[in-house]
């Protein structure tokens, strides 16, 4: 029981945190995005898609969350996006004070969209507000089309489930109308989208999908 | 400071069940194996793989990890394996606790080797020991070489590093040599075997290895 009232104070503070994060992003006119997924499903290459495709006509800030490194933050900003680097020294997700903190690092009046690119994980990152709009996760086909059922609560608290690496389907056992019926099983809501950064299939449809939340529409 | 101290607390409870478990797996001569990875790494499409090429010599029992669902046990169970399913409720590893309350559901006198198939995920269950002889995670190609730079822990604690879906490197620009480079500067001593269970690739390597922890050589 102890354990279970030290999760759930963690929570309330994380909470508190995060309504004051929302309402400086709301004071922006900020569209804030949470980009979780497993390792390596390709966050980082999407958003490096994403400053190719829209840093001509909207400013995109980006914060990194990883445990260790810089890589991802180097790598999109090479991609013509802003971007702070949270290296969160072994903790499996961000938090709301987290992104409070690292916000300082950023001009939140020159930005139209903010994407917090979470750690790398299927699991714990879905238990964290941080003030987004909007959580959006990713799953790559090579994960499997078992995943929403064993691991229900980041698709339950996402908007959007893009499906990364279409391109590798033809090799691979991954049954994807099986993955998309059992991830409507559990969020009837969630909005589905295919895509390949390799290919560049679907990435007009998720693009689409950030200039009408930017805009407000 | 509150918070350190908490996990520091569940950490040092934790340690003393494993040593528990420990004490109870030397009194059976049995081999205890820690299996982790990212979620869809290929996990359990190994334990069938090795449930076919092992079980006529040597008897294996897995406990399966997952957030939910019983699946993966229903899987290995059909592989020929002895399972029992912990459904972790939303936790995102596996702790020593849990692995002793699951250890009521399998004869341990009958078992030359057991293996306890972690929740998908590439950072928490390395935090916690279950009183295993050996931690093996597994990587898959899929993931990218970035990987042990970016979540060193698990690839600190690992005895074997297992990369997997090898099949799938003409189609990705995962370097693997890199993979391993990075991997080895983390944790020298690591034993580090490319597989693939579709192809078969590297299995035979794998499975050699562990007649030889069985046997106790």
């Amino acid at each position: 029981m102890e354990r279970v009232l030290v999760v759930k104070n963690i929570l309330d503070a994380n909470s508190k945190i995060a309504q004051e994060n929302k309402k400086l992003f709301a004071a922006h006119n900020l569209f804030v995005l949470n980009l979780m997924s497993s390792p390596g499903a390709g966050k980082t290459t999407l958003l490096e898609e994403m400053g190719r495709a829209l840093s001509g006509t909207c400013s995109i800030g980006v914060i990194e969350g990883d445990i260790q490194t810089s890589i991802d933050a180097e790598r999109v900003a090479a991609a013509g996006l802003t971007a702070v680097q949270i290296e969160t020294a072994g903790a499996c997700h961000l938090d709301a004070n987290m992104i409070q903190n690292a916000l300082a690092g950023l001009d939140l009046a020159a930005l139209d969209l903010l994407v917090i690119e979470n750690v790398g994980n299927l699991v714990c990152p879905a238990e964290f507000n941080v003030g987004e709009n909007s959580k959006v996760m990713m799953l790559s086909v090579t994960e499997g089309d078992d995943k929403p059922l064993k691991y229900p609560l980041m698709f339950q608290e996402s908007e959007v489930l893009l499906i990364s690496k279409v391109d590798l389907l033809p090799h691979l056992r991954c049954n994807i109308d099986a993955l998309k019926k059992a991830a409507l099983s559990i969020n009837p809501a969630l909005v589905i989208m295919e895509i390949s950064s390799y290919t560049g299939q679907g990435l007009d449809q998720w693009h689409r999908w950030l200039r009408t939340k930017i805009s407000g529409e």
